[in-house]
């Protein structure tokens, strides 16, 4: 089965085409961008063939979609012959609200529900359901399955999704913690468990998904009871941009004190605030090491805050399952950036999890443990990939109803 | 020497007269309501004398002083026979920023700062202040001690007290963690320590300060290394009528959505949330538990909700010290409620602690520990007193001076 994933923004999208056989192989990736603006961008990669870039206007996602299936077929960078060799389209979706425990196969009831959550997460949702109803004007009968960043977490037990707020802001306005990097969670967890050689269902894991978003999640059993990212992806860490979780009165105090609208205090907190507005440098780690090395004070504050934060929610999290028998990091930071791993899991001694500093040191996208032999508590990098995940997702979906 | 405590808020005032010899004696206690309100109210209650009920405008903190001074020295109602048996009077200060790293002398700097500080804690260092220079007009030349919330916080590293905000906020606006609670925290940890003949320079302490405002602490080696109130005490556990942690944008989205001015969403959150919000019954534990118990849902949700994010708390600043050798309970909740103890501290045993539910049932407001013997990690109720801290402060301040 050949899956052809897609992760739709508003001005740009992504895609892959996956050959879903023993192995998952890929085909060919690529990514449009400057959607609805002047002379956008095409860059099309086929495995074992020249890279093809286009420049072109792209007034809208289905035009863009239909630029990568002309590219997936034609005789120079094509690794089809036939968009029937397309068999399905697996969708990333931002949000799936309460509607979505699980991924989904589109049909009509689904796309509402979709449309549905588009006030919950107005940046993505809109543009990854234009994804899909382009695809469906393009290729009709194809089946398509949308793979949610928050279906994962609907099984969260209520004491962890409620808010603290009065109980209609959940009833009327359906304000909870969600959570997101689903995808990405379940993946490295269960990547983990097969690498190990372990029952999943057997395990608590604590997942840290470290990138210029970041969250931690901690799985028990395979499902995910407690994440950090909540009703937005504001919650919880420290981020690139993001301020992560502080005190709601010191949010309305600076909100006052600068005389900021919703929307700019919205901007304060998710583009100017994280590793970014502390260091007044840069959201990069790479940057901020350099410049910590060169004895910028402010950038190493920047990066202490950003460990330290994920090693109270490894320690937040164990209490939450009672307990931790791995932690995991992923994402681009969590996969490549040795110093900020050790930082964060150094001192767990006190949980059985004996740090092996010289395997972790240097280590970069690769998986492995980093926990020394024996240890009680096993910790490991591992790569996550979540255009894999959408594509089996869509796989299972689709072989679920044969 | 004999010490008169004061705990002043904007209407009413709290106090406390304490002979400070080898043992702390308490002398006389009382409350003065409604002030600035028609028809304020004191009440008097001597040891050892009939109580005494005064009903009479009081417009102002010095008047309400006045007649606690008088009743004082009453021969019916009184406990000393000359106002000049105090020696000293000590103050509950909300707020002491970062001016203030310990309890203070009061002179005409501390002052300044404990106004600079009113921004901060806009509903109470007014009156906390107003309060010190009522006792100045009315006994000229008693020395005074401000023993402040915060200042035992004051010794959080910079990872711990700095938010993930643009650097500005706190450059320019003081916005950072300060944290409350202090005075308890402290005292708590201290207390906790000589009854089990420990040298608090040696161990690591989750103290947990639980009631209607709730605040854990981290203590690593007698210090504050970590806090859950915040700028405000709005910030960590869920409380009485205050949410505690939560997703900004989520309280952004809730705040576009009622059309809610600053002032309205504080409201909201500081007022209108927690406990009371969830369950739409009451702030009051106790009657949550008889509305949980005849099957009330939401009651049920607000108490597991409460005793979920003090567990993830203890978890979370076990990290924070890299271990933990004692967990305390104290507050109107930490030291009645065994059943929310019960609920906090039973899955703690993958870190070593041995859990007595035999002991910890029925325990209310009696210093105990509810860990089994032999517990790696021990845990302890431990009956916190407010005043006491505020007049041992005094006493040792002054003593400092000679």
């Amino acid at each position: 089965m050949n899956v052809l994933v897609f992760n739709c923004g508003s001005s740009s999208l992504k895609y892959q085409l996956l050959h879903m056989g023993d192995e998952a192989t890929l085909l060919a990736k690529g990514l449009v961008e400057r959607i609805g603006l002047k002379e956008g961008v095409l860059t099309h990669k086929p495995e074992g063939k020249d890279k093809l870039e286009l420049v072109q206007d792209i007034p809208n996602h289905s035009v863009g979609i239909d630029l990568v299936l002309k590219a997936l077929v034609s005789p120079e960078h094509g690794v089809i012959s036939d968009l029937k060799e397309i068999n399905a389209a697996g969708h990333r979706v931002a949000h799936g609200g309460e509607f979505f425990k699980d991924s989904a196969l589109i049909d009509e009831k689904a796309k509402e529900n979709i449309a549905a959550c588009c006030e919950l997460a107005p940046l993505h949702n809109p543009a990854n359901l234009e994804g899909i109803l382009s695809m469906e004007k393009l290729l009709p009968g194809l089946p398509q399955v949308a793979v949610f960043d928050t279906s994962f977490h609907q099984t969260l037990p209520a004491e962890a999704f409620m808010y603290g707020l009065p109980y209609e802001c959940y009833d009327k306005y359906r304000v909870r913690k969600y959570g997101f990097h689903g995808t990405s969670h379940k993946y490295v967890a269960s990547k983990a468990c097969d690498i190990l050689g372990w029952n999943i269902e057997d395990k608590k894991i604590v997942s840290c998904h470290l990138g210029n978003g970041a969250s931690v999640c901690a799985i028990d059993g395979g499902k995910s009871i407690e994440t950090s990212m909540g009703f937005t992806p504001n919650e919880g860490l420290l981020m690139g941009t993001r301020t992560g979780n502080l005190d709601l009165g010191a949010l309305l105090y600076i909100a006052e004190k600068k005389n900021l609208s919703i929307e700019e205090t919205n901007k304060l907190i998710n583009k100017q605030s994280g590793l970014a507005g502390i260091s007044g440098i840069s959201s990069d780690m790479r940057d901020l090491e350099i410049a910590a090395e060169g004895g910028n004070e402010r950038a190493q504050l920047a990066l202490d805050m950003f460990a330290y934060r994920v090693k109270r929610f490894v320690g937040s999290y164990s209490a939450s399952m009672g307990g931790v028998d791995l932690v995991l990091f992923t994402g681009g930071i969590g996969e490549n950036d040795s110093v900020s791993r050790e930082k964060i899991i150094k001192d767990f001694g006190y949980l059985g999890l004996e740090f092996d500093a010289e395997t972790n040191k240097g280590l970069r996208g690769k998986d492995a443990v980093i926990s020394k032999e024996g240890s009680k508590v096993t910790a490991m990098v591992v790569t996550t990939n979540e255009e894999l995940v959408i594509a089996s997702d869509t796989q299972r979906i689709l072989n679920g109803l044969k």
